[in-house]
């Protein structure tokens, strides 16, 4: 029998996610040995299948937001080897079902920060990827969003509880954690989607294909990174040795973005584009989201990284793969 | 029968605690009728007894991070007249016991705020101001911390979960709250004290006349606002009419604070002037001390507003306050 405790384990949390599936994948392709956990709530067992046979991928299904669940999720990764990192990336990803329902994010963001800190003290565990996001800053009108700006006015619960997860991993750096890297992220795309703008569009489209109803007029500009790239920034960052013990650095494409009618007429004319589109009013879409924002991403490319894909290049590429997703 | 509905309400969340006490004071001094709660698990009920017979105030024992208690307190509070404002002071304000217990701050400090905000949802209340700390900065070294820094690095619990519920009254301002402040607390001085260095000393020095031991070399240096002009920032602000929905301000003094060291000579000179003094090593009293720090108070100032008391004078006065608390 082979010593156990000289493997390293990365234990990802919310691996059954969009984002989380990814990072798996990539986490084996790197040649870790991974266990997976998710609560199924939002994450799909069906984005991981592919991984199942692999005697390097081992997937739980736990809340982490439940003490018991996580207790047993950290026992049966150390029976895997030594939990050498962990990838929190659990959340409640939609962010218009928690502004009508708080607790949603309070406990599938919040508490499953909470959790995971405890455990990762009581089995020394010391380094941890958190997944934050750029909700955090709130709606700063025409200001650039840097990591070093405040006060950070987050609009939506889902912001809140990222920006309350960052506080808690922060203090956590001072008594257990050696390193502790929290990730901003941008609106990012791809495939398997579950949520978000495109598959949105993609979604009311193949309901109603005369018609794209638009919520909001359409100006709302964004920065769009896809999901490839996403990976691959968190991934260099780790493997970098000037880093600090708490790092804050939002990830993103280096332009401004594009506009949800530049997106509606992408996924018309891919979907069908004989279709009209109808727009709303106002600059918002819904309460919590952010009509407008100047991501910095300086402080990442400061450190020698750029994403392959601008805004435009994906979304358009993650409308063809939403779209091959949804059958159409 | 009076119209009770016509009569506004100021609901004060940790009402019994050491500054909980002193805004109970202003406020019924004001012409406010006030219901105050607290949990009683720090605070004091006699620190309020001078009130109980006044028909203005009210007393309710509960504990807001409690659901079933959190409407009880409501409820109770909105049959006296109409919740105008809420003022939320409950915390745990022990630094040190919540680094060893984190459950303490997350339930005392932060769930507290997720059950006042949920309860204020509920009741159309939408005035809020919050009892928030300087601790949300951390350890920042030499930088001068105004509100608009970032990004926030708590280092302790208690840090942490006060820039969480900064975050969730945040998120709340944008679906349901007309206008909320968030006053960052510098530490606070005078009587009745509970915890804090110069009660330390002077219970040290109770228990041992003959030596004073000092946690850390006592080069630690703090900026310290007696109770009064805490009391006196927040009034003044709250009347304000040109302020924002939500805003952030750091209240404390101007000057960049007193030593350890000059703290102990103060409280030596006042109880036993005979009595030694020994150090500690290193320049931090306990894990999630912050040794150092220059807090900006220039937003404020800039609204006209100045303490009466420097630091020194703050903590020479709480010093005497605080011995006379204590029978010395």
């Amino acid at each position: 029998m082979h010593n156990k405790k000289n493997i390293p384990i990365s234990l990802v949390a919310g691996a059954a996610g969009f984002i989380g599936s990814h990072l798996c994948e990539c986490l084996l392709n790197e040649g870790k040995r991974v266990v997976a956990v998710d609560n199924f709530s939002r994450g799909q067992k069906r984005y991981l299948e592919r991984h199942v046979n692999n005697p390097d991928f081992k997937l739980l299904s736990a809340d982490l937001s439940q003490r018991d669940d996580t207790s047993y999720t950290f026992e049966e990764a150390a029976k895997q080897g030594t939990i050498s990192e962990v990838w929190h990336l659990a959340a409640n990803s939609d962010i218009s079902a928690g502004v009508a329902d708080g607790d949603i994010d309070l406990k599938d963001t919040f508490l499953t920060t909470v959790e995971i800190l405890k455990a990762m003290k009581l089995h020394c565990v010391r380094e941890l990827y958190f997944a934050s996001s750029s909700a955090i800053y709130g709606d700063l009108g025409d200001q650039q969003l840097h990591e070093n700006i405040g006060p950070l006015m987050p609009i939506s619960n889902y912001g809140a509880m990222k920006l309350a997860s960052e506080a808690l991993i922060s203090a956590s750096c001072e008594a257990e954690l050696d390193k502790a890297c929290v990730f901003r992220f941008p609106n990012v795309v791809g495939a398997p989607a579950t949520h978000g703008v495109i598959y949105d569009f993609i979604h009311k489209l193949i309901a109603n294909p005369e018609c794209l109803e638009v919520l909001g007029n359409g100006t709302q500009q964004k920065a769009y990174l896809h999901v490839s790239d996403l990976i691959s920034a968190m991934i260099a960052f780790r493997a970098r040795t000037d880093t600090s013990k708490r790092e804050v650095i939002n990830i993103g494409p280096i332009d401004t973005g594009v506009t949800v009618k530049w997106i509606a007429e992408q996924v018309v004319s891919r979907i069908n584009p004989l279709a009209q589109i109808k727009y709303g009013k106002g600059n918002k879409g819904w309460i919590g989201d952010v009509p407008k924002f100047h991501y910095s991403t300086e402080k990442l490319q400061s450190y020698g990284w750029q994403p392959k894909l601008g805004s435009a290049e994906a979304v358009r590429s993650a409308i063809n793969e939403i779209a091959d997703q949804l059958g159409q």
